[in-house]
C-alpha cells in the first residue's frame, strides 16, 4: 500500500518536500525557520498576489495530475504578475490537504511547483501544511518591478488599441472537453492548455520594454469579464471587432464537436491567462517584435459608449459580461 | 432572512468589504489590480509568512466570532514576523467560504482583520475569495527587518539562557475550557487567550534593541515542540527548571477544575504566541526594561545533553516531546 500523509506527519512531510531546496543567494532564510527572509532589489515596488484553489471547486481528481496541479496554481499567480510587467521572485504556499492523501502525491505536486519556478526563477521560500478534508492551495507570490515598468489596469486611454497575446477561448475549450468526455486531438490539445497554463511572465516584459501598454490584465475569468474590469478601472468603453478575435483551430474544431459557439468559447471561457492590454496606435508596428502572436481586437472608446461587440455583418451589440464569479453560477 | 454571499456574489462582496479601505504612501496599489504593489524601504531584508486555518481543524463555529477568527488568523502570522524580529507590513488573504455564508460573517471577520491591522501598522493589500465548503483562511504577511535586526532560530549558544515572554499554557487551557464546556471566571480568562492571541511585534522590538537575542521562535505548537525546534536548529541542548515556568493563576485553577496537569497545559499546549528567546547570561539584568513580564526557563547546554527537564525535587527526566502536529494525533 502507498505510503500516506497520516504515516509520516507533517514533520515528516515536510522535511521530505525540502530535503533538495536550495536557493539563490537572495534568500537569506529560506523553509524552516518562523518566517522567509529575502533581500529585495535596491529601488523596485514588491508585487504580492495571493490565488486559492480548491478541490471541487477549481478542480476535480483525477481530472489534473497533480504534477499539473501544482503547475497551474503556481502559473496563475505568475500571470498575475506578469500581467502588472513585473518579474516573478518569491512564493509561500499554504497547502490543505487529507491524511489519507499519498505522500507520492504531495510529491509530484512539489515536482510540478518546483518545474515552473525553475523555468521562470522564482523561488518557494516557505508554507504552511494542514489537514483539511478537500485539497486546498494557496500560493502567494511576490514580484519586483520598477515604478516605470508598473502597468496597472486603469491607464487605458480613448484612441488606444486592444491587444491579445496568442489565442483565446482554448482553456474553456479545454474545460468544456473534459466535462463532455471529448478525447479528439483537438481537444487533447486544448485541455493540455486548461491544464496546463504558461504564464506570459517573458512576453510581458517584452511587451513592456517594446510596446508600452497604457493598461494591462490577465485573462482569468474570461475576456469579456476581463476587458470590463479594465475599461471600469480606466473609465473608457471598448469596441471589440468579432472577426478580429483570435480563436485558434483546435477551439473552432472542439466548438462544433461539441455544438458550442466557438464565440461564447472566446468571450467566456476563461483561464487562457493571456495578457490582454491597450497601447498607442502608434506602436503597432512594433507587433512583430514580441515572442509570442499578438492580435489587434479592438480599440478604446468614449466611457459613454459602453462596452460594444461589432459582429461580422457589421451589427453593434452590447459585449456579454459572462464569465466565473464565485458564490453564483453566473452573472448577466 | 440575512442577505448570504450567493445573494450579491464574488463582485459585489469584494466591493463591499473594500469600500472604506485607505492606504498609506506605501501602498502604490492596493486591493482591485492583478497584484498589490508596495514600496519597500531600501536596505530592509522582506520577511515572508503563511498560515492556514481550517474549519473543523484550526477552529470550529460557534465556538469563536467571525471578528475573533478575523483577529486570530491575522495574529498568528504577525506572530511569525515578531519571532525573526521584524515589523509587520503587508498582508494578502486568501478566503474560501460556503456560498451560504452571511454576508454579515464575512464582514466581521474583516473588521477583526482591520482592528489588527490598525493596531500593528500593517495594511492588507489584496485578496483571493472562493467558494469552498468549509471555510479555510489563509493570510500571507509580509514584514521588513534590518539584517543586523533578524534573529534566527539556530543562533543559540552554549551557557545561554532561556526566556519567555508572559505566562504560558493559558491558550491550551482555554482549548481544554472550551472543549470541556468550563465557563468559571478563569476558564473565561484563558478563553480569551485562546480566541484572541496578542502577537508580541511590540515588545520584540524591544527585546531586539535592549537584550540582543541569540535564537528566537514564536510557541504555536507548545513549548516543548517549539523549544526542540529552536535547540535542533541550533544544534545545543537545553535543560528547563520545572520551578521557573511561569504559569497564571487562571492556567492553575482550569487546570484543577479540569483534573488536567498544569505542566502539561505549559509544556504542550500550543497556541500562546509567546516568544521564546535566548540570550547571554549578562544581559539578565536588563530583562525588565521590556513592557512584558519576562521570565528566564532554563539554559542552552552542550547538543549531547539533550533536552532535560529538571523537576521540583532535582530529579531529571528528558523533556515531552508534545505537540500539535498535522495529519497525526500526537507525535512521540
Amino acid at each position: 500500500m502507498s505510503c500516506q500523509l497520516l504515516d509520516i506527519g507533517e514533520i515528516g512531510l515536510i522535511s521530505r518536500l525540502t530535503a533538495n531546496m536550495s536557493y539563490t543567494k537572495d534568500i537569506i532564510i529560506g523553509v524552516g525557520d518562523d518566517a522567509a527572509a529575502v533581500k529585495p532589489s535596491v529601488g523596485n515596488l514588491l508585487l504580492i498576489t495571493t490565488d486559492m484553489l480548491v478541490e471541487g471547486v477549481h478542480f476535480t481528481l483525477p481530472t489534473i495530475t497533480p504534477y499539473q496541479l501544482g503547475w497551474k496554481s503556481m502559473a496563475v499567480n505568475m500571470s498575475d504578475i506578469a500581467a502588472m510587467g513585473g518579474i516573478s521572485r518569491w512564493a509561500v504556499i499554504g497547502l490543505g490537504m487529507p491524511a489519507h492523501t499519498p505522500v507520492s502525491f504531495t510529491e509530484s505536486l512539489y515536482d510540478g511547483i518546483q518545474a515552473i519556478c525553475q523555468r521562470y526563477h522564482t523561488q518557494l521560500v516557505g508554507g504552511d501544511t494542514v489537514s483539511c478534508d478537500k485539497i486546498v492551495i494557496n500560493i502567494t507570490l511576490t514580484g519586483e518591478v520598477s515604478h516605470e515598468n508598473l502597468i496597472q489596469r486603469s491607464g487605458a486611454r480613448v484612441g488606444d488599441v486592444i491587444v491579445v497575446t496568442n489565442t483565446i477561448g482554448d482553456a474553456g475549450a479545454g474545460l468544456s472537453a473534459i466535462q463532455h468526455g471529448l478525447n479528439t486531438p483537438s481537444a487533447q490539445t486544448v485541455i493540455k492548455k486548461h491544464l496546463e497554463p504558461i504564464p506570459r511572465l517573458t512576453e510581458s516584459r517584452q511587451i513592456v520594454q517594446l510596446l508600452s501598454p497604457t493598461a494591462m490584465i490577465d485573462i482569468s475569468d474570461g475576456l469579456s469579464i476581463d476587458l470590463c474590469r479594465l475599461a471600469e478601472a480606466s473609465r473608457v468603453g471598448v469596441r471589440i471587432y468579432e472577426d478580429n478575435l483570435p480563436i485558434s483551430e483546435a477551439v473552432s474544431i472542439v466548438a462544433r464537436e461539441l455544438s458550442i459557439k466557438k464565440l461564447y468559447l472566446a468571450l467566456s471561457g476563461g483561464e487562457d491567462y493571456e495578457l490582454l492590454f491597450t497601447m498607442s496606435l502608434q506602436m503597432v508596428k512594433a507587433l512583430d517584435c514580441v515572442d509570442v502572436p499578438l492580435t489587434v481586437i479592438g480599440e478604446i472608446v468614449e466611457f459613454e459608449m459602453g462596452q460594444i461587440m461589432v459582429a461580422s455583418a457589421g451589427l453593434e451589440n452590447t459585449l456579454e459580461f459572462q464569465g466565473y464569479e464565485h458564490f453564483r453560477a453566473l452573472r448577466h
